[in-house]
């Protein structure tokens, strides 16, 4: 049974359950918000498109062997998880130059990167998140050098993982963001979601965008694309 | 014998030496320059300081042990070094918050930091010179992860020895910034110049600003506050 509200964030309201102290309920909202919280709109179906994709991905994920705080979905919104502390890190994982790399490193958007690249960055609204490298984090949060060596060792195997299913339904995954939190018993497991708010997907033949952008940069409309995405993710991942 | 003009930058000329093919001149300038070259100002004899603080401070981290670019004095304004190829990073290496790393990660300036942080930048004028972690330094030069831990394991023993040296002279090692090059054996060495164009350093007692940052802000003049510091270095460390 759903017990109190914990956390309300931007995507998502998270609540306890009773008379289980290490699983959570995550709701999932039908707000979208970009440029840290600077543009935000209601997107109605957006809440359900968001947790199914979620699910289907970190089914496929769990599937593959990776640890991740996912136990099933609720209901259209909602889904039970372990519960997890989150650690204050935004994992991006990229492939190919896009987004906030292109003005950092004068990289033309769409540039193949040799390799995949791993960046941490700080979560806090006050400051923006601010990228920071390993000696930041050690710094600023509870983890030391093994626990980010971990964190990055999953990120790129998570990557490969990702890479393969959304070539699976005709998608190139450009790059995307994760989260980490720690259980109860201490280890560290994939968190939060896996959806197009958090993942730039373009489509395999013609580099339309089908993620997030299309409602930071007005291209689409959002819930149209998410469906798209859901309705491919169904073909191929049983959740 | 000087030969020809190979490079000039901000705040010196490099002149290849005849017959001498692994060896340089470097010729320190009288300008000094701030914010990514926005604001910049002749103080007469500034090259002589920065050319005799370097060679001092250079000399003290040859006598430590630490392999570097240097070989001696040639007049007031020139030094001769080891010919290395510069490899385009910024190293910043940090003891207390100031500068941008009080802005990025929301820290009040003068904030002891737990352990030094070592910063990557890549020098570029055109992307002003951005922050970047290991990733993004294997992509963008020739260098590989044995290089960059070479790097940090140098500047924080650099470090070490810095901050014992200027604690002889009274001085707070606040942060400073390296480069470094490579040999024609490949070696990596210290390179470029270490003065308080290049490090903030404050009075140990009153926390005066001794370094670049009273031409920064315009605090103080620049040429009497360096005379300061080569006389207290000319006191104990020879040349």
């Amino acid at each position: 049974m759903k017990g109190s509200l914990l956390y309300e964030g931007k995507a998502k309201k998270v609540y306890s359950l009773i008379g289980e102290e290490y699983e959570l309920i995550l709701e999932y909202k039908d707000e979208a918000t970009a440029f840290n919280g600077k543009k935000h709109q209601t997107f109605r179906g957006k809440g359900r498109l968001n947790n199914l994709i979620s699910a289907h991905v970190f089914s496929y994920l769990k599937l593959a062997g990776i640890p991740t705080h996912f136990i099933q979905t609720l209901s259209d919104t909602e889904q039970l998880v372990k519960q997890s502390q989150i650690i204050p890190l935004e994992v991006v994982v990229r492939n190919v130059a896009a987004g906030s790399m292109t003005r950092r490193l004068g990289l033309e958007e769409g540039t193949e990167l040799p390799e995949p690249i791993v960046e941490f960055y700080y979560k806090s609204d006050d400051l923006d998140d601010p990228f920071i490298n390993d000696e930041h984090a050690r710094m600023l949060m509870k983890v030391d050098q093994s626990d980010l060596d971990h964190i990055k060792a999953a990120a790129h195997k998570i990557n490969n993982h990702l890479q393969v299913m959304f070539s699976e339904i005709e998608l190139r995954l450009i790059d995307f963001k994760l989260e980490f939190g720690r259980l109860h018993d201490g280890s560290i497991v994939l968190s939060d979601e896996i959806s197009p708010d958090t993942c730039r997907l373009w489509d395999q033949d013609t580099n339309r965008k089908m993620d997030k952008d299309v409602f930071r940069n007005d291209i689409e409309d959002l819930v149209e694309i998410y469906e798209i995405i859901l309705k491919r993710l169904e073909a191929i991942v049983h959740v």
